[in-house]
């Protein structure tokens, strides 16, 4: 077959890294959050981070042992420094945790329960993601309609989507923080950070 | 940080890869697919064979330039050989098309306009993919109630999502050898593959 991405064996595998100013940044915050709090107020900071050293958009999540508030992974949104439209945060961090667990289910009996916690409300995607992962419980900053008044497309979403995740057992926890996690996404605005999206000229798309 | 997460360098990145099966079976069929059948008859064949090696769920999926038929990328569902929850067919596949283009948005002006083939129609994940990936048609087999009807779980997706997709301007086509590729979902059931899920006592998962 002659096609380019045959040639191209690159184009096998799919490589998703996080930033490299990630690894340090953590060393310095150490292993546990106790409290809703500490662990927003990290994935806030990692969102901020990442617009700070342009490595992506607006956007942070993590992984947490709930009962003990040990960290498990991370994520920040990668979409335009790996090309990837699916490398959101909430994805990177959810891919990242079950990596090291060697399991695709975070909510696998005989394991610690586990949370996600992002800077904003998941976008249409990253909604539809949170059940597959076996996270039980998702605590969120910002609102969607944050990310919809800083430009960014949120997709279709179930109208009660929280009502959604909870009638699978996952508890919905909104409004942690909410206004740092907001101040972040109008400060990418003002600071005229890219609002990309598959469709530039109809509306912005969340990352 | 003592985390043991931290201390595995091998957390900090996601890798995908193709099964290595797929590269003979794509230079044996070519390059290009000129009929909606030929390219779903690809992709529900992906989807077998991915059955019959062993290296995953049920589900295939395509990109395809849609006025030349040239394949630019596919995508198997790897969830349990990668310990990935969101290695689904079709995010395997538009991540790999995003890579060989070099481009997060398919549908970037100047570009051939792309098309998303799916054996079976998409999760609620994946739909939520769909728009932020830049393809303009979404060319599907089996419906989300053949894949219900094997057990596996759609997640929420909006109760007119072929409606949401194409309000974005993005072309639905349904049932396209809907009978074969849902005849891949009844033997991969009855031959007892696994019907994996986040949470297995409730219900299955789709992939």
């Amino acid at each position: 077959m002659a096609c380019g991405w045959k040639l191209d064996m690159a184009c096998e595998q799919i490589v998703l890294r996080l930033p490299g100013w990630v690894e340090e940044f953590l060393d310095e915050r150490g292993e546990r959050f106790g409290t809703e709090d500490e662990r927003m107020r990290l994935i806030i900071e990692l969102s901020q981070l990442n617009v700070e050293h342009r490595t992506g958009g607006p956007f942070g999540a993590g992984v947490f042992e709930q009962q003990t508030g040990r960290i498990v992974a991370v994520g920040v949104n990668v979409v335009e420094s790996y090309n990837c439209s699916i490398a959101h945060a909430e994805i990177v961090a959810i891919a990242l945790a079950e990596q090291s667990l060697g399991c695709y289910d975070l909510g696998a009996e005989g394991r610690p329960t586990h949370e996600l916690v992002a800077s904003t409300e998941p976008c249409a995607m990253c909604l539809g993601a949170i059940p597959w992962s076996g996270v039980r419980r998702v605590v969120c900053g910002a609102r969607g309609e944050d990310a919809v008044e800083t430009g960014f497309d949120e997709g279709a979403k179930p109208s009660d989507w929280v009502g959604a995740l909870q009638s699978r057992g996952i508890e919905v926890v909104r409004d942690v923080l909410r206004e740092e996690a907001r101040a972040v996404l109008r400060k990418y605005r003002e600071s005229g950070g890219l609002i990309y999206n598959a469709r530039r000229a109809r509306r912005g798309q969340r990352s």
